[in-house]
């Protein structure tokens, strides 16, 4: 069955990994923070552990680096039996600096396809993680005025997106949500009856990752890169 | 002079020491920080240094409570020459999951005020830091049904609220907002020509204080408490 896009007024785009490069710099992070702590455990075991610490802190702390880096340094403390020295928590604070200093960027054919669309439709950022890093990377993105509106969400979850669609005041099947995560860009949306568009990273977090039967009958397409959007919405 | 608030149609709220106590936990934080570095500073030099790494931190790190947390965990580490213990950095992690974890405890008159004042004003709450932490905070607070929109903004500065204006579509003379901080409620309006009314909470963060000179010849009202707002805008 093919898919009726002609009712589409407002398309959301995801931020990292759908517009520009961010689960690369977590992965090297990781690498770096399993180097710090080698002396402890196997690289598998920190990454391992890593992700639990992270998984058990995220109602608290949230999405975004600064709640990865408070989740490291827990994590450091915890495998080293509280044997870890200052300078490798020192190191593991600057990780976290270096991350939220790295250059956006952009993916190929970005600036192109939102210029395009732009001039047909409703553009709008939906994004999560830390609000100021948020801002930050689309401002040094240069993409800022292409966006009729910048919504920073706390999670993306059916909840957040039905707050977010009352506020455009707009209804579900006039929605398109363009991103990588089938979790947090795609299934909520289909749950909603708006629609959804996935284009995968080649690196995704555990957390963001799906069983194949979630996905079951779930109405929604998937293509290779953001320029093919053009064929689609053209 | 008297000030003329027939034109207001939209009341902004801040958050925290305007609606509820925040301040307040970031002082016994600081004081519990203190105490777990007694051994290398006095609590006068420990309190300096903590503000210095805040301040310095804040371009990269924004408000909010895992900000002050990384910051602790920094100036931990600066303060003992890097001889702080690991069980040391573990107490601090967890006065920042304390801080998280706080009931939420109203400042007294807030719900009459918002239950009156909504019937009358379209009421925003426009509050800076965590976005998951304020979100959380609101939800706790039990006010969430009195906004008619929730803007968490990474600064207060007059950027931010030019773009909040804006983005609510009204003239800065129908807005008027209220809160605890001269220097992020009730200066940046002022100089927008929006209006703002100041109350004072007892604690102010140094960093939110004003010098005498910055507020001379500016037109604002000052009120003791929330209930006085009645009196002013019937």
């Amino acid at each position: 069955m093919e898919i009726d896009y002609t009712n589409i007024k407002v398309i959301g785009f995801d931020a990292d990994d759908t517009l520009w490069v961010n689960e690369t710099y977590f992965r090297e992070a990781e690498m770096e923070f399993a180097k710090l702590l080698s002396n402890y455990e196997t690289p598998n075991k920190i990454d391992q552990e890593l992700f639990r610490v992270e998984i058990d802190n995220l109602p608290l702390y949230g999405y975004g680096v600064k709640a990865f880096v408070l989740s490291m340094v827990e994590c450091a403390l915890e495998l080293s039996n509280y044997n870890v020295s200052s300078k490798t928590i020192d190191a593991i604070l600057n990780i976290g600096k270096d991350m939220l200093e790295k250059p956006v960027d952009l993916l190929e054919g970005v600036e192109d396809v939102l210029k395009i669309l732009s001039k047909k439709y409703r553009i709008i950022l939906a994004t999560k993680g830390d609000l100021l890093d948020q801002e930050r990377k689309l401002q040094k993105s240069g993409l800022t005025d292409y966006f009729h509106h910048i919504e920073i969400l706390s999670d993306k979850k059916d909840d957040n997106y039905s707050k977010l669609l009352n506020h455009l005041d707009i209804k579900p099947e006039e929605f398109l949500m363009v991103g990588n995560s089938l979790k947090s860009d795609v299934l909520p949306l289909i749950n909603l009856n708006a629609n959804a568009i996935h284009i995968p990273f080649h690196t995704t977090w555990a957390h963001e990752e799906v069983q194949k039967r979630e996905t079951n009958g779930k109405h929604y397409k998937t293509i290779a890169s953001l320029r093919d959007l053009l064929n689609i919405l053209g």
